[in-house]
């Protein structure tokens, strides 16, 4: 599956779940995996609420921290926090649900600061563990 | 000022401005350009809640949207809420603080859809315009 028309970011398993036992689970196995969940973007509710535009499916943007990789990180390169958390999202397709998180290693190659590589590595795998368990536990 | 060890992901300037000020400050310049603020993370306190670490400086994470340029970039891209909202940082430096934004055409550099230059291109404008403003009204 494709993350859209260029490059790949993003590791992501089609589930057939509903999309709110989708964002349950997976903020299950993102737990399981050392993240919290800090923040919460609805995004279908924000543009309908912004903009009055609808959409066609939910979606929702969850801001996944693991707070020992955070720490490293920042430590290494102190606005870090410009590309943190890391994301994971939940949409409807179809009649199942798409949970993708995006990739560390990916996103961090624009720092270009290779003390970084470590944690991105971890975290990266991390976040593929929980989006493999939500998908196999579905 | 360079953001970190390796190459350039945001746009910053120095203020004489307390913490709280500056948050205040930015969030309204933000609000200007048409971002508004959907998140807030406090680094400092979750680190010090988490893992009981002082990071031994506040440091705040506002995920700051723009709901016509979110709009249209996740119709080019449907998984871009993996990069989104852009991230508006607030630290203390010293005497005063520092205000940066992520540069979105660095971030939307790993997608490499073109169609989406052009709202990374509007973005980043906007986000500069808000952080020089802070800057500027302090």
């Amino acid at each position: 599956m494709a993350a859209g028309n260029g490059r790949d970011y993003g590791y992501r398993r089609r589930v057939q779940l509903s999309y709110d036992e989708a964002i349950q689970k997976v903020r299950e196995t993102l737990k399981e995996q050392g993240f919290g969940v800090l923040t919460e973007i609805d995004v279908t509710g924000t543009l309908k609420q912004k903009l009055d535009k609808d959409f066609g499916r939910r979606y929702v943007i969850l801001g996944a921290c693991n707070p020992h990789l955070a720490h490293r990180a920042l430590n290494s390169e102190l606005e870090l926090g410009l590309l943190l958390p890391c994301n994971v999202i939940v949409y409807e397709d179809g009649d199942g649900c798409v949970i993708a998180a995006v990739d560390p290693g990916a996103m961090l190659s624009i720092v270009g600061n290779p003390a970084l590589d470590e944690v991105a590595d971890e975290a990266g795998k991390r976040l593929r563990t929980a989006i493999d368990r939500a998908a196999e536990g579905s």
